[in-house]
């Protein structure tokens, strides 16, 4: 189905033709990109909320700016969309987030008016002002313009750029994108303070005046410089400057001004390239603007809503016959709930993924003991080591890929210290869809190399709940990592009873000769089939759920290595220092010999597709793993299309 | 030497034993503990500049609140001298930073009065507010006071925490404890703004009122929430409610005072004790307070000084007839000018290490081109990335242990995106007497597993020099890791002419047969008196310099894996994932099978010590690896002592 853009938007093919058009037209520029976004991710699905927000900032920022020359750098990226259907992307853009497609977020490579590729929070302030300093050393006169949340301004990385711009001479613009959202409703002091800011009075009296003087001066063809010297001095007095959190650190502030309003958009950021040094404009806009079901609707379901009914705003879901296993996330969600009504010691934390970890059913129930503390990994992280020291068992959910944040804060203030603190990644391996910044590769080798920490991971929803039992038990002081993919998996019947799994232990899940396949965690579900297929041909491999990657189940592996001189090692994670290189290094200690493969996430970046293109792209789907095991026994190998593309 | 306390310190033995004192004697308490730290220090080193500064918050803390049972987290932690020597450890205190001694950082293993183990800045608050969120769902009522620098404030993490704090009703004290310095000079934007709050006569009127209207109230017995809201309602209006920085993010704000007035500081303390809610104390001190040579002096040079004469203020040097080997930072330092007069693209960039990390010639040299970005790891890997988008060259220094900091800037912002940005890791390895918190051990590990990145280690200062001359050449794309130990090469005639290393190329040092040595880094010189050591024993063990984790030399490992079948991993790195690994990995890939003992830093935490020691009780110095070679080749061990035991 291809999705028609409206008159004006059908001809602009990169911003040059956008600057060719009225002023006057903008509004309606606004219209149709809006609902050329409505009717796109309604049909194929994607962000959708943060896009509609930043319509007229988007529309406003590419008529007033000369990108790609000046540097637009979107925070998170996946307000981007309306960015990217701007700049050369329209008639690509069904292609958005598939296999081989467009990127959800912006991304350099993809094109040359994403000037910095992007997907977690937090980073644009700290890269446009790279860029500003390179560009005024390089004496390249161009301006760099950092949009980014509300939510995004409270992870830390943003306060550290804020404060050297504050002290830097940067032709660097900040706007602060207010719409009181994270994914979930933000959190935290900073929310509160902008919401003073936006209704207070004598603020509104006093930018009323700035911006009245800033257009009466310009009138008479006074310079930048004269105007906004001459407005400090008038109009912020000493206590005013003082008076807000961001010129406390020496940005001059702008705002709040409507940031749906296109042509005073357009009028404020003509002046504003004009004034020199850092500088920040406060936005107010709404999540999900222009669709009635977004903006009167709960704004988290429409962050993300996946395919819906733009007429009804009714959000399609999958339908099936059978039983649906639940996903991963709310199996944690529920059963967290269930372990906290009777160990009145767990608490929950979350850094800003209430929904997406489900981490919501316990604040819901609980709301005494789990905490969304923002979009602040590092935080949640030094918070539960404070937990921990006073006798509380904090079950920390962190996607895995953001863990990456707050790795420093899992080595010193909970590993080194030997706190029980419960980690808990979810979207561990591929992400899918989200692509390479949201995979989580990398946190098998980060993690197990940190002494004092257990890393596991569940092959199915009743080892999760055995773990996540088994975590809250006493132990030793040890961190324990357990990891899981994002998406379902595979017990429709989930609420199984819990038990202890003894520290290091794995499993048998089938017997077999002359080959041993070890697997950690959901992935492991790929070699029921595997085997299957292997066995019609007359081969015989063994199976094996490690369970733990650290510690290792040795009796097992001494057991393995003496019957087998032929292992595969299958991981949803990167294979340079992971699960397979830990069985290496069991090997070389223990002086065993065998022929090893290992299957796993290769050295290089993995862009985004389903989880099922990616594993099969890197040969550890059913086929990959099949075939390895082939090759390895001396098979010829058929030629095997791969079974999900 | 035995340092004799002076007459009242000598009886405090516990906090219990402070408080049993008069108000009036406090002030003789500070003198004493002042000289006890100053006699301690020159005589055995450590840090300085940083104690003295609290030394009057110290004792008032200490005097005022209910340690242990409220908790005290010092940030950073290497100001805890005062606070170590009042809570039970001055006679042990000549032991601090020596092997099997007292740690230079707080601990909690060593104390009960340590209640947050800490070596790293801006972690305190985060801690505080745990432990306070845990004791207030434990209905536990006690206080929490987390002391912090105006330079760790700069750090992200404590800004999430504030943020969190600011909507909790935790019962959380922050004590700013404001200096103007980190390590060097502070800097940023937040700094100047506290230099204003502190010299603004609006803020010290109103702070005069405020403590007058207090003191008054509590005359005639109103409770502290009467008071405080009394106080709110006339003094602080909603504008000056606003116009603080930390009034901004809700944190009730008090101050600036006099942080060496302790009889000020005991009298503030216990009013603040009676206001519920998060709060915050600024305190002017000044680092070196109450040794003129310190106060006067370059505050860089104190902060750690070696030993010194106490009465002179002279610092001692090492004397050596011969000449002597650079320290790697300085062969970094001065070749990163001799690159950057020669490549206009080279830019420098630190976290607030450039006296450290031996930046600071640059940017004396360079000012334009040298950044310091203050404690903020993240910015500064996410600043170097926008840099390196604009065809700059950053070479941005990092201590390996800080890097930990900004592991998912590394990923995120430059290998993701393939920008060709140099990290120089500083103090690899063993940091020696700072201890588990600063060593160096996991960064080949998190390093080696990311995607378009190199990892390299010289052996000496040529090699430095020339992987230096390298990483600013052209290349595709990756990121360019390269780790250094604390401490002295061993090249006194050190600057060599510079030639460019073909990436991923080991060297073969010398010839050997039946086994071989395979280092990476500095360590690698362990085996000169190894080798020497075996040959009289009839051994004779080849020498490759590996010089890159990653890419391997993969023709130089073919080579070696064709001609032994028994090998020697050494590296000062931890073992789980790192060199030996690779090597690992290596093998599996290519199907080679040969004995390997892989020496390097055990799963475990390792304290502080000479970097020696450090080596000797992992057994990877001399002693060790000659071991390693004997007991692969089947020779009988003598009974070996350590070289530096």
């Amino acid at each position: 189905m291809l999705i028609q853009p409206g008159k004006l938007l059908s001809k602009i093919d990169s911003p040059d033709d956008l600057k060719k058009l009225d002023q006057a037209d903008l509004v309606q520029v606004c219209d149709e990109l809006r609902q050329f976004i409505i009717d796109n991710v309604s049909v194929y699905g994607g962000h959708f909320g943060a896009s509609l927000g930043v319509v007229e900032l988007t529309v406003a920022l590419h008529y007033v700016f000369n990108t790609p020359t000046d540097q637009l750098i979107w925070d998170v990226g996946h307000q981007a969309y309306g960015h990217k259907i701007l700049t050369g992307r329209r008639d690509s853009f069904q292609s958005n987030r598939i296999y081989k497609g467009l990127s959800g977020f912006p991304k350099r490579k993809e094109s040359e008016y994403d000037a910095f590729g992007v997907g977690h929070s937090s980073t644009s302030i700290s890269a446009a002002l790279g860029m500003a300093m390179a560009n005024q050393y390089k004496k390249d006169n161009r301006h760099h313009i950092a949009v980014i949340g509300d939510g995004a301004m409270t992870g830390g990385l943003a306060f550290e750029a804020m404060n050297h711009a504050g002290v830097s001479n940067s032709n660097l613009l900040i706007i602060l994108n207010d719409n009181c959202m994270s994914i979930d409703p933000n959190v935290g002091a900073l929310k509160d303070y902008l919401t003073d800011v936006t209704t207070s009075q004598t603020y509104n009296k006093v930018k009323d005046d700035v911006w009245r003087l800033l257009s009466k001066f310009s009138k008479f063809g006074k310079s930048a410089q004269e105007i906004i010297s001459k407005v400090e001095n008038s109009m912020k007095s000493m206590l005013l400057k003082q008076s807000n959190l961001f010129e406390s650190l020496n940005l001059r502030y702008f705002g709040p001004v409507d940031g749906h309003d296109v042509h005073h958009l357009t009028s404020v950021m003509t002046d504003l390239m004009k004034i020199p040094g850092p500088k920040i404009l406060h936005c107010v806009t709404v999540k999900g603007k222009g669709y009635k079901p977004a903006e009167e609707g709960n704004a988290t379901t429409w962050h993300a809503p996946g395919k819906f009914d733009k007429v009804t705003g009714e959000v399609f879901k999958k339908v099936s016959d059978k039983p649906e296993a639940p996903k991963y996330q709310d199996v944690f969600g529920h059963t967290l709930v269930e372990l906290a009504e009777k160990n009145d010691k767990i608490m929950g934390i979350t850094p800003a993924m209430p929904s997406g970890s489900s981490m919501n059913i316990m604040m819901k129930a609980m709301p005494d003991r789990a905490f969304d503390v923002g979009i602040a990994e590092q935080h949640a992280v030094t918070f539960s080591a404070g937990l921990a020291t006073q006798g509380l068992i904090p079950f920390c959910n962190i996607y895995s890929s953001f863990m990456q944040r707050a790795y420093d804060q899992v080595i010193h203030d909970v590993c080194i210290q030997n706190l029980p603190v419960n980690f808990f990644l979810d979207r561990a391996g591929f992400a899918g869809a989200d692509g390479p910044t949201h995979h989580g590769a990398y946190d098998i080798a980060y993690m197990r190399c940190i002494p004092n920490m257990i890393v596991a991971a569940p092959m199915n929803e009743a080892e999760l709940r055995n773990l996540m039992y088994t975590s809250q038990l006493p132990r030793e002081g040890e961190a324990f990592t357990i990891r899981y993919p994002r998406g379902q998996g595979v017990m429709p019947e989930w609420r199984t009873k819990m038990e202890k799994i003894t520290i290091g232990t794995g499993r048998k899940i089938a017997d077999g000769k002359d080959i041993a396949i070890l697997t950690i965690g959901h992935i492991g579900n790929y070699v029921y089939k595997v085997r299957e297929m292997l066995c019609k041909e007359g081969l015989d491999p063994a199976h094996y759920d490690m369970r733990f990657v650290k510690p290792l189940d040795e009796e097992l592996l001494h057991d393995i290595f003496r019957n087998f001189k032929k292992v595969v090692t299958v991981e949803d994670g990167c294979l340079v220092g992971g699960f397979g290189s830990a069985i290496l290094e069991f090997m070389a200690d223990n002086n065993y010999s065998a022929q090893i493969k290992r299957l796993g996430i290769p050295d290089a970046i993995v862009e985004h597709g389903t989880q099922e293109q990616l594993h099969a792209e890197c040969d550890f789907d059913e086929a990959g793993i099949a075939n390895a095991v082939r090759e390895m026994m001396g098979v010829k190998l058929a030629k095997t299309v791969h079974a999900s593309n």
